[in-house]
């Protein structure tokens, strides 16, 4: 399984795809933000989780797919809950068109995403949407958390992670599942490739929060120091807030949560507190630990090693790890 | 089948779904809105439907209470973009919490509506839920289509006729249809019984505008007038345009779209020409005519006269032509 021809495979099911023809205000969302590209991670995790146990991909293509429809959908409708300008470096649907034409043809998104569950063969089809169905609730209850947490003053270590879990790596979980039970996996084989997916998920929201703050601008594609100009309640912050001393204390409450005058010194000022703290390598520990969990629960699956090789470099990739 | 005990069932089983625990904020409102009430006419249609061919409703009260979610997600979302104050006399859901809770506790609601039919035999499944997705993406358009027509100035009577088709008729010709399905009868009853079901829906649409203009505050339970008011582009205003006499017209114009300074006015001006057109007696004919197209297609359906009549009863209701 080449990487490159999966994804090109998926692009190409992508662009035939039919969401519906009118009104053009419902739909012609749609077709924008699934062109907006993306590497197509979560359909990619499906497709490669099937080819463990089987060599027909066919019918795993519109399922992998509907993750991809779901994923594109809770963007969409978090870039308007996050007021987000741009996606991707496009205009976002509430910015392009306006805010009801973003909740209307997500709406929708997520009526397509169950649609392209239903060739499923019958005797798995409800469990596989019981499954997805209580992805997608676990998607909606993170990102209502990470909603809550901006306004509240006590946000606990395991509450974030608990928070990205269910926002971020629940759904490279079930990508990851769902191409084990179509592909004909164990219930077991199952639950080992989700928690493989799940863990992946929380390593690389936490490498994606450690790139923030210590990523080059330029690869990371994004503004270093957003998380800490906003606030954000990320686990470099929560972890420095847990272990600073005094003076620390002092120099982050000037910070955090303080009008910004100078947002170069105060990501400067930030940052050196979490030097001081060796935030970093505390990061990156953690983010291994995933990692390396993730890779244990792929050892355990009872399938070719040779078969593994894929997701095994799927997930380097991801963690910018190629080899 | 008495129609106020299987209403009462079904509000048990609505007090006994589990829409999920935390956050607040997800769930609270989904609680909130299911309890605001209402007469729960499209899973009470789902069981009458499915109580022509079987008298064992146990496995339809699920799916039936999915099309009551999936109605509520509809008002949640709608009400938000239409930035409606109230709801059944009470504070929407944007307006109680934020919008931000309106988008995400409505996303959850439409996920929890699908969860609500993965009982359905594994042989019917996947029909039942293309059925419900087909719907839920018109219904969804209808919505659209509405908002357009706010500011179109071109509206012609066919496309208010198909607007209100979406967005009211095929919903509660999709109960009916599931009821149908469930209870094992044919495809063309199953058909026949859509039609019955988006019929009625047309006429009670039709119905609702016309007590917005001629109805009785007291009995209709808003302010009569508001779609005047408001410019909105009803049957009766569009046939008004389409039949008025230049004055009539230059009277028209003199209201319709132009800022509002005596509301009483406006009402009593735009209603003048209803009566000079005889708009009334006009909208009662097609409602008439859809009615009785209604009960043609009920007659149609092969069960028994007897089960036919909690039916018959309930679009009588529906059209407050109660004997």
């Amino acid at each position: 399984m080449d990487l490159s021809q999966l994804t090109d495979r998926l692009n190409t099911g992508l662009g035939q795809l039919r969401y519906g023809e009118a009104p053009d205000a419902l739909y012609e969302p749609i077709r924008y933000i699934m062109a907006l590209g993306g590497k197509r991670i979560r359909p990619l995790l499906t497709l490669l989780g099937a080819h463990l146990f089987t060599d027909d991909l066919d019918p795993v293509l519109k399922p992998a797919l509907a993750t991809e429809v779901f994923h594109n959908f809770t963007l969409l409708h978090d870039d308007l809950m996050d007021q987000a300008p741009l996606r991707r470096g496009k205009a976002t649907v509430h910015e392009k068109w306006n805010p009801n034409v973003a909740i209307l043809s997500g709406d929708v998104m997520l009526v397509r995403a169950y649609e392209l569950f239903l060739d499923v063969k019958p005797e798995l089809l409800a469990y596989v949407l019981r499954r997805f169905s209580q992805t997608a609730a676990e998607v909606c209850e993170g990102q209502q958390w990470d909603m809550n947490f901006e306004t509240e003053t006590e946000v606990t270590i395991a509450q974030y992670l608990d928070m990205i879990r269910l926002k971020t790596a629940v759904l490279l979980g079930f990508a990851l599942e769902l191409g084990a039970l179509l592909g004909g996996a164990s219930q077991e084989d199952a639950d080992h490739l989700r928690q493989f997916g799940t863990d992946i998920g929380l390593a690389f929201q936490l490498r994606d929060d450690l790139l923030d703050v210590y990523g080059d601008a330029a690869t990371f594609g994004k503004r270093v120091g957003g998380d800490i100009v906003s606030d954000k309640k990320t686990f470099l912050l929560l972890t420095a807030q847990a272990q600073a001393n005094a003076a620390q204390q002092a120099t982050l409450a000037q910070h955090v949560g303080q009008p910004v005058t100078d947002a170069e010194a105060k990501v400067q000022a930030v940052r050196a507190i979490y030097d001081e703290l060796e935030i970093r390598p505390q990061t990156e520990a953690l983010i291994n630990t995933y990692f390396q969990n993730a890779l244990q629960h792929l050892e355990r699956v009872a399938a070719p090693a040779e078969r593994k090789k894929p997701l095994q470099q799927l997930a380097l990739q991801l963690m910018d790890r190629e080899q």
